[in-house]
Order: C-alpha cells, then sequence, then structure tokens
C-alpha cells in the first residue's frame, strides 16, 4: 500500500466544505423593468402577435397552427390569437434538465437559476501562436471545445466558431456535431439550418449515447434554431430544422437576433418586446410538435452602433437589452438565455474586460437561465481566441460568486463574533470564522493576479493574457477527454465524413 | 463677420438633444438584500453601537457626546443608545450639493442619484513613459487632476495618489490640495489627517473662493476623514480632523475601511453591518457639532484575500460588500459612498476591465451616491497609472447608460413603429424614430473600439491601452485650466509652501 504523503494526510484532515459557486445559482436581484413597465411591454408582445404576426411559415407548421386555432391574415402572416398565447405560456415546461454527455455536467434550466457558457458563430479565430486572424477550422471547434471541458464557469459548450473547412451544409453541420462531442462531456449545442441536417446526426447522437434511441433519454445536444429573420419573419428553412428538432427531442433554442435600429426598433423597449413576441412565436410551434420539448426562450437582440449600422455587443445599450430581455422571460417564468459578454474588442484586453464584465454581470443578476456568449468571445461575435475562454471562465467565476449574493444569518450577522474581537485580540485573522468562511465564503481566481506590485514585478509584469496564454498550452497539449470509446469513434467514422484526422486527437500530434 | 463654416451650420440645424447620461441618474435597480436582511443588519447595527460602542474618543467629541446622551462604559467605549442614533439618522442632512470649484461641476449628492468620481491613496504609480511602477509625486498629481478635468465620468477628483515628494504632514496636505486645485475645476476631496492641515487649507481654499469666508459659501473641497481605526475605535487624530473640518463648513467624507477577515468579520454581512456602525458613529459625531454638515456615509469595507491577507478590491466578494453597503445607505436614506473599480490587476489589462466591470456596474445599480477609487486604480489602491482614467472613463460611460435603464411609454413600446417597418420597407434603419433615438438613447464610447476586425488590423492592430495612450498624451500637452488667475497663484505661492514650480503648470514645460 502506498503510503499517504504529507499533502493527503492534510488533505483528509480539512472538513468539507461547500464551494463558493456551484452552476445555477440563483438570479434576479437586479430588475431594470418594473412590474408596470413588464405588463406594458407584455401588452405590445400580444398585440404584436395578435393583430401584426409573422410572415413565411412553413405550410406543415401552417397546418398545426391553424389545427390549433391561429389565423392567416389575407396577406399570408400568421396571427395567433392572445388566449392561446397566455395559454402556451401557462402550460409550457417551466424548467428542465439539460443533460451533459457526461451526468455530471448535468444542469437545471428554469427559475431564474443562473448559468453561463459559450454561444456565437464566429467565422475567424485570432491564431494562438501567430496573433493574426484566420478562417476558423474544425480543429478550432474540437480544441476550444477541450478548453470548455476543463473551465468550470463555463456550464456547456454551444459552438462558437463556424467551420470554414469544410465543404456543405450537411458536412459543417456533421463535424461541427463530431468536433463538439469529442472536445467535451458537458452539453453541447449547434446551430441547423436544415432538417435533413438534424436528421443526419441523429445516429451519431445516438451511437454516443450508446444506441438507437438513447439520445432522446437524455438528450446533450441543443439544436440552436434561428426560427425568425426579424422583424417578424419565420425563417422558413430552420423551422423546418425546429420541426424535426423537436421530433427526434432535441432541446431547442429558440433564437430572435433583431438588431435594434435595422431589424428591430431603435428604441430599447420596442426591441425588447419585438424579441418576446418572435420568441412565443417559436415557443408557441415547438410546443404544438411536442407539448413536453424542452425549449429555451432566447430573446437575443443586439445593438447597432447606428453611426455605422454595425452590431456593438460590448455597449451599455446591449446590457440593458440582454438584462430586460432576462427579466422578461422571468415574467414569463421560462427557461431562458440571453446574450452578453459579446465585446467589440478584437483582443482580451481592457475593453473586454470592460464590456464583458458589466453585460454579463447584468444579465445574471437579471436572472438570465442560460448566458450564451459569455466565454471567448471578440469583435462583437466576428472572431474568437483560445485565450479568451480561460480568462472568461475566471470572470465568470467572480460574477457568479456576486450572483450568490450575501448570506444574512445568525452565523454572519453575529454579534458575539464582533464584540469577542473587539474586545480581545483585536483583529479577525484568528477567530474561528474567518476560518470556517475561507473555503466557503470566498472564491479564489486561477489568473487574475492578486500579488503585490512588487512582487508582479518581479515575476515578469505579465498581464492577464499572457497568464492565460500558460493555461491554454497546458490544456490543450494534455487534455484529450476519452469519453468517447474508441469502438464507437471508428464507427463514426466509418459512417460519417469526418475531417478532424484521428491522429490529431491525441497528444502525439506534437501541435501543442 | 465671420462667415459660418459647413461645420457651424450643421450644428445649428441639428434639433437639441438630451444627451444619453448625465451626472446623477437614478440608481437602487439591483438589490442585494432583502428588505428583512437589511433589517436584520440594521438591528446588529445598533446592538454595536449600543452594547458595544468605539473606543478612543477624543476628549473634545466625548464631552459633545455625552452632553447629547451618549455613555462612556467602564472600559472607556463610547456608546450611542438605540434611540439616540435613530433620531440622527432621522434628522441628518439626506441631501446637498457637492460644489466643484466652477459652478458647471456641482453635483446633488442624496436619494440614489449616482455618481462616479475617483479616490485612493496610492503610494506608486505606473510611469507613462518608462512604463515601471515609481514612487507617486505632487507633479503627478497635478497632472492626474488634469485628466480628470476633460473626463464627463468622473465627476469629481478625489486625491488618488500620495505624494512621496514632501517633507512634512503640512505640506504634504498642503500641495495635495494646492496640486487638486490648480488641476482640475472639479470637486475635489482631500484626506487630512490632522487638524492643523485643516486649519492650514481653509485659507487657500477661501482664496480660491475669492475671499475669506468664501469657501463656506460653496464648499468645493472635501475632508476625507477616516475616522475610525475598525474593528470599533476611533482614530484619535483624524477625529480632531473631522472636527476641525466639520466646523469650516467642509462635506466630509467619513470612511470606515475595515477589511473582511482582518479588521472586520470574514463573513460579508458582518463587514457591512461594522462599517454601517462605525460611519454612523461618525455621522452622530458630525452632526453633534453642525446639524447642517454635509456628510457622507461611506461604508468602505475591503475584502482580503484569506490565504496571503492580502487586499483583493476586484473580488467578486468585494462587489457584494459595496452594492450591500450601497443598499444600507440607501434603507437609511444617506448620501453615501462606497468603493468601486479597485482592480487587484497591477496595469490596464483583461482582468483589470473585468474587476472594476462588475464592481462598478454593481455599486451603480445598488445606488451608491459616489462610488469612489471608480477610476485610475491598480494593484488594490496601491498603483495608479494615466491610461487608466482614460479608459475607465469610458466603461464608465456605459456602465451609466445601463443605470439610466430602459425607457418605457408610448414612444419606445410602440406598435405602430413595428407594424409601419413590418408591412413597408422592412428594415428600421430609415425611421424616423431609429434618427430620433441615435443621440438620446445611444452613447458612443471614446477609447472602446467597434471597428470590424479587417479595419482594426488595417489600423494597427492596436488595444484600448495604446489608444488611451494617445488621449493622454494629447491631454495633458494641452490642457492647462486657467481657472486660478495668477494673480491668486501667485498669493498662494507667497503663503504657503507649494513645491510644485510654476514652470510645470504650462505647455512650455516640454514635458509631454
Amino acid at each position: 500500500m502506498r503510503k499517504p504523503n504529507r499533502r493527503s494526510r492534510n488533505k483528509s484532515t480539512l472538513p468539507p466544505a461547500a464551494p463558493p459557486i456551484r452552476p445555477g445559482m440563483i438570479g434576479g436581484r437586479y430588475q431594470p423593468l418594473s412590474q408596470a413597465e413588464m405588463e406594458r411591454i407584455h401588452e405590445l408582445v400580444l398585440r404584436l402577435l395578435a393583430d401584426l404576426g409573422l410572415s413565411q411559415i412553413t405550410p406543415s407548421l401552417e397546418a398545426r397552427a391553424v389545427a390549433a386555432g391561429c389565423e392567416v391574415d389575407d396577406t399570408g402572416r400568421l396571427r395567433f390569437p392572445r388566449a392561446m398565447v397566455e395559454d402556451v405560456i401557462g402550460r409550457t415546461r417551466r424548467k428542465f434538465t439539460l443533460h451533459g454527455i457526461d451526468p455530471a455536467h448535468d444542469i437545471e434550466i428554469g427559475g431564474r437559476r443562473v448559468h453561463t457558457g459559450t454561444g456565437g458563430a464566429a467565422p475567424t479565430i485570432m491564431d494562438f501562436h501567430s496573433g493574426k486572424y484566420r478562417e476558423s477550422t474544425v480543429a478550432d471547434l474540437y480544441d476550444i471545445a477541450r478548453l470548455v471541458d476543463r473551465m468550470d464557469n463555463i456550464h456547456w459548450y454551444h459552438r462558437s466558431v463556424v467551420a470554414r473547412d469544410t465543404e456543405t451544409v450537411l458536412d459543417l453541420d456533421i463535424n461541427t456535431t463530431y468536433a463538439c462531442l469529442s472536445g467535451t462531456s458537458k452539453s453541447i449545442a449547434v446551430s441547423y439550418t436544415d432538417s435533413a441536417s438534424v436528421r443526419a446526426v441523429i445516429p451519431m447522437l445516438d451511437a454516443v449515447a450508446g444506441g438507437e434511441g438513447r439520445f432522446r433519454q437524455r438528450p446533450f445536444c441543443t439544436a440552436v434554431c434561428c426560427h425568425v429573420v426579424p422583424p417578424m419573419r419565420f425563417a422558413t428553412e430552420s423551422c423546418d430544422a425546429l420541426e424535426a428538432a423537436v421530433e427526434a427531442g432535441m432541446p431547442i433554442l429558440l433564437v430572435a437576433a433583431g438588431q435594434a435600429g435595422a431589424t428591430a426598433p431603435a428604441a430599447l423597449a420596442g426591441a425588447v418586446a419585438q424579441a418576446c413576441a418572435e420568441v412565443l412565436a417559436g415557443l408557441i410551434l415547438c410546443n404544438l410538435i411536442d407539448p413536453q420539448c424542452r425549449a429555451i426562450f432566447a430573446t437575443w437582440p443586439f445593438v447597432s452602433d447606428l453611426r455605422t449600422g454595425a452590431m456593438s455587443g460590448g455597449s451599455g445599450e446591449q446590457a440593458l437589452l440582454s438584462a430586460a430581455c432576462a427579466q422578461m422571460a422571468g415574467f414569463y417564468d421560462l427557461p431562458n438565455s440571453v446574450p452578453a459578454g459579446m465585446t467589440d474588442s478584437k483582443l482580451p484586453d481592457m475593453q473586454a474586460g470592460g464590456e464583458k464584465g458589466y453585460t454579463i454581470s447584468l444579465a445574471a443578476h437579471a436572472g438570465a437561465s442560460m448566458i450564451h456568449e459569455s466565454a471567448g468571445m471578440h469583435g462583437s461575435l466576428m472572431g474568437t481566441g483560445f485565450e479568451s475562454y480561460v480568462l472568461d471562465n475566471d470572470l465568470l467565476g467572480a460574477i457568479l460568486r456576486t450572483v450568490k449574493g450575501v448570506e444574512v444569518n445568525e452565523d454572519t450577522a453575529n454579534f458575539d463574533v464582533i464584540r469577542d474581537v473587539v474586545m480581545g485580540e483585536g483583529h479577525y485573522l484568528g477567530h474561528p470564522q474567518t476560518f470556517a468562511r475561507m473555503k466557503t465564503d470566498y472564491l479564489y481566481p486561477q489568473i487574475a493576479c492578486r500579488r503585490s506590485i512588487s512582487d508582479w514585478e518581479d515575476a515578469g509584469a505579465r498581464d492577464a493574457r499572457d497568464v492565460a496564454r500558460d493555461t491554454v498550452r497546458t490544456i490543450l497539449a494534455d487534455h484529450y477527454p476519452g469519453h468517447i470509446p474508441e469502438e464507437v469513434d471508428r464507427r463514426l467514422r466509418d459512417n460519417f465524413n469526418i475531417v478532424l484526422p484521428r491522429a490529431r486527437m491525441g497528444a502525439s500530434n506534437g501541435i501543442w
């Protein structure tokens, strides 16, 4: 038997302590809108759905909707009667498990529980070695997945870049799904714009789940569905994908991504209302297909810089849009998602940190169930960079610590503790409460530097990005998750056009 | 007569637009504590003041306090009966004008109006030219003042560094006051630890105000007073300074800066309660000296990293402490201050941005009247750097935009706007609402980059810090405020030991 070393002895004598943060802490203490303001927005939402409706519905969904009480007006727009909208909101699923591939990564979505993870569809990545932006690839998707797999505060992996090295939409979707699945055992999400893609990947998901029909029992891959082209128009192909995904039992992220001042009103309240109406339209369709569907209310209105029309994901206005949408989702009590962390900066600098800091913290405190884009993104979603996942994970930890809040009870607001210290030693360093709270109440960052100025100078005066690069190198060189058995992987390679070489998926590839 | 050029013609035809932000927008939509939790903390505060009290009161203040109903227990601690504490809270001044030297910079403090400005007492500065930390000087104080003078979202200049190039406390205080006054016409704040310093600077303040007794009419210099040495002990000399400052009509920042886990409880709720008790003790004393005093409830509990004992100003725990203190001040309805923006990073990098982003936004949304340390600080208040004032001003703008919130009314939540666009052009770019909201609802940053990735690369792929350095150079080379007439300045130089050479205070000094 191995003799316990000093370290493990110490470890075993420490009392078990609840960690300072965990996925799914309760948000909602920031309320950008008053109750009356939410009701006013809700009134506009109902009116938009009933009196304006959405154009371009697919024949199949139109048939379902009309059978359930919707009307098609003489311009072909699908209109949703108020009572029906309120009915569906009332009976829709209020919480569900978003499964990880590994059940250890399951998260419970709904009820103002806050989670943070990736999002996005960046076409470019800042190359880790050259520092220059280039087209993103399947290998990048896989490497980001491996990073995410090791980041405690990134609770899922929604593919954040587009693999530009695939030829067809089907190949893109198959290889994206494969790279995500292979790189992390957390819950994954892929954007499917085509029902054929959804049907194509189900056998892959079943294979990873352990056999035909098994994926449906623990669906660990969410279909991201931009079911609308704002303003107030259905995206026809995506609606077909939506139908296929819901039928396959996939969780579905119903995204309405209007841009205020371009495809949504410049007035923030109007942009929130339009997004809510567009997502509710999708939610109703999902519920008509399967009342037990796992649908996520993803109001993602973006901000335009009105001088140029360019998106500004890092603006204060964006922080407000996302927080207000999270609060509206709370008003409806629906499992939801908003975007935050979408800095306009092209690299992880002071601007990126600041913009991520306020956008994510306001979305989190507004009680968003899922904060997408909260890690890794650059340039208003147009780029990404490996270091940013590591840096943002640290930031997310601190923000989630603030969501946990201040515990006020007999132990924490205690007269005797203060009196004993004041009348005794005069400081709290040696007090049992200090020792007890050290591990339960205080979160220690992994990247953020807390050294003194002179210690920091002695250690090379490095900035946070430089420190994070070390972590990237270590993880990417070492961490090749083995949750998909080799035999399953071989089967996938036999049945699908997988472009990521098997040799790329192990420590001997010599890249890192 | 000069012919109007194209630029001024354009200007005059634009409709006057309310700017998207202004000082003093209303916060309070983030409530980290419930009503019951605030009441529990308040109960502990009352008990601490009544049953434990504070030691080391000065004889003069003891006499005033005992005459007003306080008791001195047999260990010499000054105790404050509950009814007296509640009385003073009830009758204390709820709002007042914090005057700028120039009335254009007056701000109204109280009632959840949020303002942001500098703070701190850093002993070092990251030298702008060498990038290395060195001892800070009177010239640095003056140069920072000049930067602050040009930053719209830094609403006052509380001296942020200690001038290490002065010999005595009196010289330090005189030269600090002089450098602040000379560099900006905003409201200034200086820490006086000694009543002699307070008495010495009043003639200087009067001279700048226009004559003897004039400062008292528009007091534009706040005395920062750390009147306690936590836990629950008065700082004797600072109490003398407090008395002198209140008698001179100075606004007074009553700071209790305990460190959780060292000089305050590790449990956050306890740290908040102790800080509230300590500041209330000071507030009562100020009110006994002058019931019309301008006192600011400055609960500044800091966080220790309990592994090392070092301060961690950028932690999530710090964000919670400051936000909870702001909320308690709102509970008491007192003009108040909390610290936020105190990054642990030693330079303006991603860590600094993130930490400033969440700490400042949560303090602001919790409704703090004054957020001190919100610009310029590095290394948990141990350092500063010129670039950071410029960078943080940009960040503060975006955060203050979020405090302004979402306007929900007939114009912003408007059915007709959406219907007209949907049934018409299909996008909002040309809609009158978009044009109207462009200037009133959207804030455009000065440093933050919103270019596309390729434009940014073409422009040199600079980070935010690098861009901010250009602004620093421009301002410091050009901006020498002339609000103190040369003749007044000459008189000050005749009567005080001013170490900043007059030649340093003009564009011809050749430094920038």
